[in-house]
């Protein structure tokens, strides 16, 4: 195995945070692409409790965890840093990662719902985009952390790309541009950047492999 | 105001990890007790986006998140560290801050159901334990890290002492120790560290104070 080897997934955005990570960083990696329904036996070893990806395996020694490998990733390899230099600023940065993860479940609540429970999710995700367009991109910034990409922008990544593919694979549009201008920026901003915009999965090929698990976890929900 | 000072209440497991944290090493701190039904505009202007305890206020500038604090007083103030040195443990370590994170939920889920959705609650409650037990806890180690309590441990501290209480609340117990032989032994040796035992919420009174809340939200529900 290699010095560093890293278990994703084609689609997971949590994976993709830690690609994106490698590859600002330059560091070379071994890249194992899980196939979900048939996880391999060494990724079930590596990550016991929560048997997901990412799992970064580092001279021999696996992480979980994706914001976890994250700050792994920043300590061992310092260049081009993922979080700001000054203790209250990484701090700042500590919350807005914390934020994104407590609100990674709406991606499946939207994705896996409609009727009351749908309207129920619309309104969490609206609610989280107004919490980033008037708290955490507030002044100008071209990122969340100012002029350079951080960590912050590859927690935030599911709002970025991921959203657009669910709403085409629900049918409903949650995020209008005119009314998060500065997500909306952000957003540009973001998948402006090489490493960010040559490194995402395919729009159409995730939408078409989602939409038919949607339309059977609808049907079993009615039933 | 002082140079540090923390907004708590006087139940929330989220507030004492700071109050510990800040005893273990030493800071002194003024303590603005909060009552949660009427929040402080002051609490509100600091952690307007979760309006919750705790919030730690140093040289002005507020820090939010539990476990986001601990790391920020960890790096301000060295002395009796609270995450382990090598990046490595530490990653290892803030896997399990996150861990816990994410179950702090199953207190609310427990204390606030019955039925279905309390054996539910049970259910997630036993697998949490389990993982503690066989993957945590393992090496016959006196606390998370080792032999000297850390941030791990602080994390875990509801399982320590506000589950059995929540447990005399609905009474039902949860938590059988001859089935959790290494998470019992970590909660003698959590709870005989004396800036532990000497700064703990009186169970009595969480009890007393709890129940009605408990008889409330479930007539709500029966309506």
């Amino acid at each position: 195995m290699a010095v560093v080897t890293l278990f994703g997934s084609w689609f997971s955005p949590y994976a993709y945070r830690v690609i994106w990570a490698l590859k600002l960083k330059g560091i070379p990696y071994e890249y194992i692409l899980e196939d979900l329904p048939n996880k391999s036996p060494l990724l079930l070893q590596y990550n016991p409790i929560h048997k997901k990806v990412p799992v970064l395996v580092h001279d021999g020694k696996p992480i979980c965890e994706s914001s976890v490998i994250l700050q792994y990733i920043d300590e061992i390899w310092p260049q081009n840093p993922l979080l700001p230099a000054d203790p209250y600023d990484r701090a700042v940065a500590l919350f807005w990662i914390k934020f994104a993860d407590d609100k990674g479940y709406l991606m499946l609540k939207f994705y896996q719902t409609d009727g009351e429970e749908q309207q129920e999710a619309v309104k969490e995700w609206l609610e989280m985009l107004e919490v980033m367009e008037e708290h955490a991109l507030i002044g100008g910034k071209k990122f969340f952390g100012g002029d350079e990409i951080n960590m912050v922008d590859l927690a935030f990544s599911f709002v970025a790309h991921w959203l657009g593919i669910v709403e085409d694979v629900v049918g409903l549009e949650i995020f209008e541009p005119h009314k998060f201008p500065r997500v909306n920026s952000w957003i540009q901003n973001f998948k402006s950047i090489p490493i960010i915009k040559e490194n995402l999965p395919d729009a159409d090929k995730m939408s078409a492999f989602l939409k038919p698990g949607r339309e059977k976890i609808l049907a079993s929900k009615s039933n």
